[in-house]
């Protein structure tokens, strides 16, 4: 939790500006835990407000915050002037949310100019040690220039 | 909007139940319209509170509702002792969400004893006439006998 | 089987020159049915040299003749000096792929300037009447300027 | 190349058995490199019969092989009188697929008892040194009881 981002000043404040500028990230009380170039870290806390029928988290909350941290891993590979645009994003469901909080993990797996090729990985912790791979996100991201 | 639900009463009833307990889709402010055998349609209303950095839709709240529209669309085919799991679901995001709310159309593909595969659209609705396809998913749902 | 294509006479040349060029469609014995602005059925027999260990047809050759069908469909709609390439392709196998021939008919479900998501449904046709929707693919083309 | 497959006797006996009825394999001239629990690696050559329209290895014969890999790592996880059958599966084309030969390696992501989420990445490589990754496939994979 106490790494440091280790993108330049400029991209963190960018990618920073755009997550604040997110009220599903608010609503959902989400926050960005780790920055770095082509990788980011988010995390949510499960609520009833954000669960299932079964007291779960929602799938919608975990591709949230799974397509945020793989969008957000793509920005900051893209040039200053660049948004990022997700134009499709998978998600496999691997086991029930449930636990305290959700982290989600993402990644750049091929950087282009055209498409960026990210994935993210989403972990259910709870009050003890254990930590589940609740799911995994696979899509691509395209930049665009306002 | 006035279609009568096609199911029969006890599964209209298990559905409802459901989609009430789904403390996402009220923080959402999402609503069924309208159910059927194989079929479903969500809408939730467009509000800052759901919006991504540009004022969109988030792609979570298109996600979420498309996602809860395929699962219930299947659960209306599946014995009424079942529920429903996402096993894995994809979205192509077409155009940009927005307007005054989006509207998920659920429906089955294929059903099957062990998955069922699913697609829903999903449509932004304006105040004017227009509506745009903002858009697909692509899934699979299993059924779970609690 | 005869309807005519209705693409210009320029766009369906360089189609069935791209369609020639590709020595796995005259490996796998497949053929051009009919081509349209953003539409394309291909076929291909099944055999023993295109099956899998049950004497179903292969997810291979489902998967090339679905993806070379939407491929065509998209370039259908692209620039004459524009050529195709896949990005991703997602194919959902939704029965066993028995009896005489597949037909994949590919069709372009958003048009775009820098991506086409498209879709193809894959039929296995038999010596009878009946006709099997044997798989489901979705993806995304890009156009790409030699 | 030399590694040993580390699956049990009777598990590999299956899995090659089952290869070997596979037409389609024959025809690309893949063959088993390694085998191992959750596993597989699988090469083809890269060849003007296998080739798409720029010569380069059709999309088609990297998805037959990526998933067959995926698909023979999800066996050896599975009991001995099961049989493996894709459900639906993801290819992302990172980039041209050029050189002497295509390996796939797949591997098991999440075992299940219902459903197996699996992944294979697919390199081209060539005469020289390089060895390039064109290819991540994502899916999942169903036992059979025959």
């Amino acid at each position: 939790m106490a790494e440091e981002p280790k993108v330049d000043t400029a991209t963190a404040e960018k990618v920073r500006a755009s997550f604040a500028a997110q009220g599903l990230m608010t609503t959902l009380g989400a926050e960005i835990l780790t920055l770095g170039p082509g990788t980011c870290r988010i995390a949510a806390p499960i609520t009833a407000a954000t669960g299932q029928q079964q007291g779960f988290a929602h799938a919608g909350l975990t591709f949230a915050i799974g397509d945020s941290a793989a969008g957000y891993a793509a920005l900051g590979l893209m040039p200053p002037e660049a948004e990022v645009v997700t134009a499709e994003m998978r998600i496999h469901l691997l086991a029930p949310a449930t636990g305290q909080r959700l982290v989600a993990e993402g990644r750049v797996i091929r950087p282009g100019r055209r498409l960026m090729v990210v994935q993210a990985d989403v972990y259910a912790e709870g009050a003890g040690a254990e930590r589940r791979h609740v799911a995994l996100l696979t899509g691509t991201m395209v930049p665009v220039i306002a």
